[in-house]
This record gives C-alpha cells, structure tokens and sequence, in this order.
C-alpha cells in the first residue's frame, strides 16, 4: 500500500503525498498560506518544546515584539543596495469600508506599515531604550512569532508566505562574547536537530555571497534530503556593530566610554518539519521521531464481537495507564488510545501514513493470552517490525523501543549523510558531470547518483555566476577545514578551502 | 516607596505605573502596538501553559491557520451591515521597492487580504473541506496567535492594535452538542480565573446588543477591577449554523441527511494580564499570583564583604537545589539567583516592584544562624509579611506559602467583588444617582462608591441609548437567575431577568 508517488517514482510529488495523506498541513484559500493541521502542529509543538527548554537553558528569556514595523525602518537598508526590492505583505490602510456596494480599503495610513520578514530592526530599536551600561548586558531574548515573505512558489513547509518560527536577538559588549553566542546559538541549533529531529548536520559558516545582509557572519547547519540536496535547517547571524549603529544601540562601557553594542540574531522555522519529512518519511507515508511524535504509542482496539468490546477496551485502558508513568527522554510516554467509529484496518493505515512510531492493534486474543502485538512503524512490513510481548514486558519493551527507534532513525540518516559526501571529486570537469545528474533520491544504504560534493573553493566573487548556471549552491564553509592544498572545483585555480556544494531547496 | 501614582490618587496613571516598572510591557515605535518583556511574557507563558492543558484536556488539538483573510470573505457579512466599516489592518501591496530614492509600495494585490482580527471566516472554510460525514465531527480545534483591530486609543495589554490570543474553534453535529461545548468551554476559562489567576469573575449571557456579530448566543466572564470597573475576560460563543451555513459546513447525518454542521467559538487574551495587575496590584507595584509567576521565589544575595561571597552563594545555591524538588499545583517551583551587579536593596525593590510572591534575602547572618528571611510581596510591610524560617523549614514553608499566597489573593479579590455588588438599588433614580459618581478605585475590603449593580432590566431594544447615555453598559445575565417580578432600573417598565450593570473597560 505505498503512497500514489513513490520516491524513486517523482519525489516532489511523494513529498506532497506524504503531507497530505500523514493530515499534516493543506493549502489555504488565502494565497500562498498553509493550514497547519493537529498532526503538523503536535510536531511542531514539541520542536518548540525542546527547543524552548535550551533557549531558557542558556538564559534567554521569551518576549513578544510588533508584527507591523514602520516602513521607515527599511529606508537606511535600503539605501545601500542597488534596485533594492524586496516582496513583503504591506499594510497600507487600516478600515473596511462598504463604498457602492463594494468593499473597499479606507482611511489609508501616513506610513506604510511592512509585517515582519524578521525582527532585527524593530527589535534593535527597543534594544536601544533599554541598554545604557555596560551593567545592562548582555541582553538575551527570543520571540516565537510569524512572519511573512511574498514567495512567489509555496510549498507546504519549505515556502510558504506566512511561517512560524523564533527568532533569538542578543546584545553584548564585547565582540568575542557576541560571536560566542553566535556559534553557541547554533550548537543549540544542531543538538534539536540531532537529538530531537534524527537529522544529522553539517555546522559551518556561509561563504559571503549568501550571507545575512546586514550580518558579517552567517552559521548555518545544512541537512540532507533523501533526494541528495542541502535543506538549510537553522542560521546563526554575528551582526558586529552594524545594527547597532544603525538603532543606535550604545552603552557606557566599563572603563566610562561610550560605545555600541555587538548583536546577534538566529533562527529555526516550520521549515524543519519539511525536513523531517524528507530525512524520514518513506513510501509508505511519514514517519516521525518519537521525540517530536505528538503521540509515540497509538492503541487501537480490534472489536470482532460487541460483547468483547468492554473487556478490550478495558484491557487497553490498563496498558494506557501502564505506560504514562514511564519516563523515555524525560518527559511521560504519549499514549492515544484510537476509539473512532471505523475499521481498526483502517485506523492502522491512518497511523502508518502520519508515522506514529508504534501502533498496538488489540483484540479478545491478546486479552485472552495477556499479550500485545507491537509494530514498529520503522521496520513496517519486515518480521522485526511486529513482535508480541507478554502484558508484564509491555511497559519496559515500549520504553526501550522509543528510544532505540530515535537512535535507529539518527544511525539511519547520519549513514546517509556519510555515504552521500563525495570527496573524490578533484577537478571542475568531473565537478560538473556530476551534477548534470541530478535530482535523484537516494536509496537507503547505497550511495545516490547526485548529493553533497566536499571540496575546494577559491572564493573569487566571480564564482557565483557559475554556480548559478550550475544551478548549485556553496552550502557551507564546514568547521572543520582540512588545511590542504588543491584546485578550486568551480575554477581550477589553487585554493585551500574546503567547502560543500550541493544542490539545494 | 510607594509609585508616583497611587490607586486612590490616579487610577489610570497609577496602571500604566505598574506596567513600567514591574518591567511589564512597553509601548512600541510601530504605533499602537505593545512590546512585551519577559517578565510580562513570562506571566503570558504560564497562562497558556495552563490553558493550553485544560483545552488539550477536554479534547481539543492545535492547528494554525493563516492570518491573512481575503477581502472577499467579509462581502456576504459586510452585505448585512448598514454602513459597515470596520477598523482593521490592510494588505495591498506586495513588494516594497525605491523609486526616486524613495520607498515605496508596489506591486498591488489583484484581492487585498485583513490581517485577522478573529478567524472564523478563514477556519469555517477550512472545516468546509474536513466536513462530509457525522463521522467527522465534533471538530475540536484550537489556536494560539495574533490578532490586529485597529484600536485608536491603545493601552498596555487592554487594548492594543495587535494583541496575542488562543481562539477556539469547533464543529458539531447537534445544536446541543455545540451549545454544551459553549458552555464548558466558558466553564474552563472561570477554572483559569479563579485557579490560576485568582480571579473571581461572574459569568453569564450577553445582552442580544452586546452578542459577537453572527452569534445566536455569546456568554462571558467578567471581572471586577479595583476602580470598579468591570473587565470582559473571556467570551464563548454560540453561532448556531450561522457561519456554517455562509461557509457551507455541511454534512450527512446518520439519518443520510444532509445538515449543515453547529458551530462555536471562544478566547481569552494577553488582556487578561491587564485584568490581573488591576486585581492585584497595590500601590508599591505589581503583586502576580504565584501560578503564574515567572519566578515565585527569588533569592538575592546580600553580599557585605567579599570575602563572604562564596559562603552565601553556596547556602543559597543549597536552598535553590532544595526547592526544585517542591511540586505545589503539580509543577516544580520556579525560583530564580538574582546574581547581578546590584546594591542588594535595589533588587529588593525591584522584585517587589514586579510582584514576585517571595522575595529573601540572604546573607552572612543567615548563613551563620542556618536560617532565612522569607518575605512575602502581598503583606509587604506588614509584620507577619517577614518571617525567619530555620533551614531546615525552608522548603516547607514555601510549598505551603506559595500554595496559601494564592488562595488568600483569590479570597481578597472574591471579598472584594461580594462587597462591591448592588442589589439594593430598586428605582431607575436611584441607579442613575448611583452611577454619576464613577471612576472610584475600591479600598480592600470596604465597599466602593462605584461598582456593579445587579437588578432587573426588562431587554427593551430602546435601553440601548440609556445605557449609552448612562455610560454603562450590561456585562451579562447571569446563570443564576432569581426569577423574581421588579422595576427594570433603566425604564421602570415591570421585568424579571436579573442582569449586571457596571461601567467597563
């Protein structure tokens, strides 16, 4: 029972399917803009609370900022950049009014108002009312917020007009702190990953070009798809003094000077469960880390006979009071027991396709032989995937496998990521033959056709234009550089860094 | 040390006092709209936190719908409104670009789109698409969000031009399933209220010219704030098959009929923090009822000789480990280390400014003797408001503070409302006289010059203007009807419904 696309079959489409058919998410009559729906929202929900317990952990604190940020706020920026133009949702009239019959925007506003792409200039501009001394940093805040780029082709997750994400926004004195936070901003950002999405990542800074404007250093962590191209999962911005300067952010400093304040800025989005989708989901539908699964245990009662609905029902009631005081990860097994009217057949395929990490079918045997029957939704349809376990094992066996599940699901992907880094490539001929092949998925265990190329970069501004030919990207300048010498893969000439090209979303 | 403005001094003023020095809020450079901070934030997160677990308790699951809503989804109410204008946030453009050195709007929308002040219209599209079968309902859907109404007059957390909110919204099969959906849902806000934010409220039906537009029924919660004045908390509404009929929500029964579906909505606000400081706080600042407090425990180190850092950090950090094991209202006690660069009786000051339920501050003295002072915010300066508690005592004592600091604020505030409700006003003289003299802050525990009035009102279309007028308005019927004959206290007219007047925020 795979899904209508498969993979191999026409990916964009399989991804889709997976969306649609796991009731993740839906496309709205409002252009552009997504429903997100219990399913996507519960994953979302627990990225927000892992991810909130580390932002707190490192002493950040939550606050809430406008949506709406004066167009006035733009014009500096903007007077720096040549055809500068920028797609965002404009506010330009505040009432509704019937005019002929006809409504109409009215009573139009002395300043256009734009609904926030990101926060940092109306977030700089509270920063600098509240710091004067040195005393009064660093400040270390975060909002969990929407916002809005004009994108001109949506799709679910990946790009869609209106998003939810955080945005972190920090001030410090000195340079080396502000960088710091940088860099351990973005470690948060691979460990939500790593521990709590099974995605591995490759951590590095982003070549100049694809820098945060405004910022003088972008960190990024980068993933890879099951199709071999980089989805960016997180960013981390040094924003030096440049915002600073331009809010005004400035402090006495402690030896009685005045002087501005160094920030920072880092963010992750919905876009993340797009790319769970694409590190986990398979043919048969999605399959989601029990980390983030909104519920990690699905029970569904098999009623052959009325008369046995009592004893099932109540059987299923003690397996569900069982599992809530075990503790994997430390936080209480999520348990739903299935009780709608419908077949339990159906019920199951319900939970394979939105991934549910494992499903309980339970009948009158498995009352009667005090047992359960357990599937894993990892190894569907292999015999691994379906063991019984006698009543008395239940809890231990449910509390081990929703850990190993986690550990499987981030072994399975990291051998992926691994096996899919060519480093063998070593000059621009090769480099470009192979990547005419491309958007290929990438079969479990084996190497795909098309992935990520480790190699050198020269870093000539002119490089851009054939990358852009090439339709490929510099994902990332990866932390840890190798030092040697070679030839840059885009020009031939020599060069000694080492970047990842790879196609991209 | 009281602040510039007192309740009894300037009402208004003595508020937005409170707000700014307890670090709540600010007013923001995007006119109109508020910034919160983390300590007004923080109250924010702890209202969610236990909202959020009653609306996932009875059975309803998050989602996020777009915020922008198509013009064209207010034609057909708008069509129903004489001279329909309403205040709101319009998009109509959708890049921002320069022209003659100037930024500027363009790229205008073929069909502009509201920045929603409720969903509604967005989400009973939505459930239009979910909604075939009597198998599919009830929907039980929640979310938590922004929302924009162009308020012309703001104020901190009452009435700002985006403010944060969860609106609930749901589908059922029977007029009495949504109606008993209204009600509980009603039901669980007064819970929050009285639990939580140990606030009293009376709850009831609105008057028909008070209803949610497209409501058969709206029932609220009102409170009394401390000038008398009451505060609509939080509203439930019936809309019968109103807005599934404009949506067409429609399904087949189990009779294989086709129906449309009965729908309800329901929310609360960040202006619940604006009902909250005007319960509770007094004329030194904020006092937060501690299940919703950030922090219930502070500890501030007094530090009068350096080399006796160490001691006191150490005996502090102990009773900080001691605390955390602590489980009053089922969750860890939140207890923050001010470990900042201050004089120790700023930070004092500050705390108590902010209305954190427990202040101590501990130094050589209490290290020495093995004790600490406990001071509690809502009897500052009061004798028994700080006692020496033994080490030993420590963590008892506060559990058990921290879970009596929450009833006594609930039963000050419930005193206070009991002694502030009219019922003896019988002639529509007499309640006029009553009301000329307003805007009265309420001392503890004596009855007010102004409050609420209960008596009858005979529901004539006419009293509309006299309340007007009168400037006062019904805050609701109450459920508990006396069913008694009497005098309406509008027009004299004979009436039996028991109503409640009051002026209003």
């Amino acid at each position: 029972m795979t899904l209508k696309n498969t993979r191999a079959g026409n990916y964009p489409e399989w991804y889709q399917n997976v969306v649609s058919e796991a009731d993740m998410a839906e496309n709205s009559s409002s252009p552009g803009c997504m429903v997100i729906k219990p399913w996507g929202y519960g994953i979302w929900e627990r990225i927000q609370n892992v991810l909130d317990e580390k932002i707190k952990e490192t002493d950040h604190e939550n606050c809430y900022f406008p949506m709406f940020i004066p167009l006035s706020f733009f014009q500096k920026e903007a007077e720096h950049v040549d055809g500068f133009a920028k797609e965002m949702a404009i506010v330009t009239h505040s009432r509704l009014s019937m005019k002929d019959g006809k409504l109409t925007p009215d009573s139009e506003l002395d300043e256009p108002l734009i609904v926030r792409p990101t926060s940092e200039a109306i977030i700089a501009d509270s920063f600098s009312k509240w710091v004067k001394s040195y005393r009064d940093l660093p400040v270390l805040i975060n909002q969990w917020a929407n916002v809005v780029r004009w994108e001109m082709r949506p799709r679910l997750f990946l790009r869609t007009r209106e998003f939810l994400w955080q945005e972190g926004h920090t001030a410090h004195a000195t340079h080396d702190d502000a960088e710091q936070e940088t860099i351990k901003m973005l470690e948060v950002y691979k460990q939500l990953c790593e521990e709590a999405l099974a995605t591995p990542v490759l951590a590095g800074r982003k070549p100049e070009h694809e820098k945060f404007p405004g910022a003088i250093d972008t960190y990024c962590i980068e993933a890879m798809m099951q199709d071999g191209k980089a989805l960016q999962a997180g960013t981390s911005h040094f924003l030096g003094q440049n915002f600073a300067k331009a809010a005004n952010i400035s402090f006495v400093n402690n030896k009685g000077q005045q002087e501005f304040a160094y920030t920072t800025s880092w963010g992750v989005s919905t876009r993340l469960i797009g790319g769970v989708i694409m590190t986990h989901a398979d043919d048969e539908g999605m399959v989601v880390p029990p980390r983030i699964a909104p519920y990690q245990v699905v029970l569904v009662p098999v009623i052959k006979k009325p008369e046995d609905a009592e004893q099932v029902m109540a059987y299923i009631t003690r397996l569900q009071n069982e599992l809530k005081t075990q503790l994997p990860f430390g936080e209480k097994i999520r348990v739903k027991i299935d009780k709608r009217d419908k077949a339990s057949v159906d019920k199951f395929w319900e939970w394979t396709r939105k991934g549910a990490p494992i499903i309980c079918e339970i009948g009158m045997r498995d009352v009667e032989g005090n047992k359960v029957m357990v599937k894993e939704r990892l190894k569907l349809g292999t015999p691994e995937g379906k063991q019984i376990v006698a009543f008395d094992d239940f809890v231990t066996t449910i509390s081990e496998r929703v850990e190993n599940i986690q550990k499987a699901m981030f072994n399975k992907a990291q051998e992926r990521l691994k096996q899919n880094i060519r480093t063998d490539i070593a000059t621009p001929e090769d480099f470009r033959k192979y990547f005419e092949n491309s958007n290929q998925w990438i079969e479990d265990g084996k190497q795909g056709k098309v992935a990520f190329v480790r190699g050198k970069w020269c870093g000539d501004p002119e490089t851009e234009s054939i990358l852009k030919e090439m339709k490929i990207t510099i994902r990332c300048i990866p932390f840890d550089q190798s030092n040697t010498e070679g030839k840059c893969l885009l020009t031939g000439k020599p060069a000694t860094m080492d970047v990842i090209y790879a196609r991209s979303y």
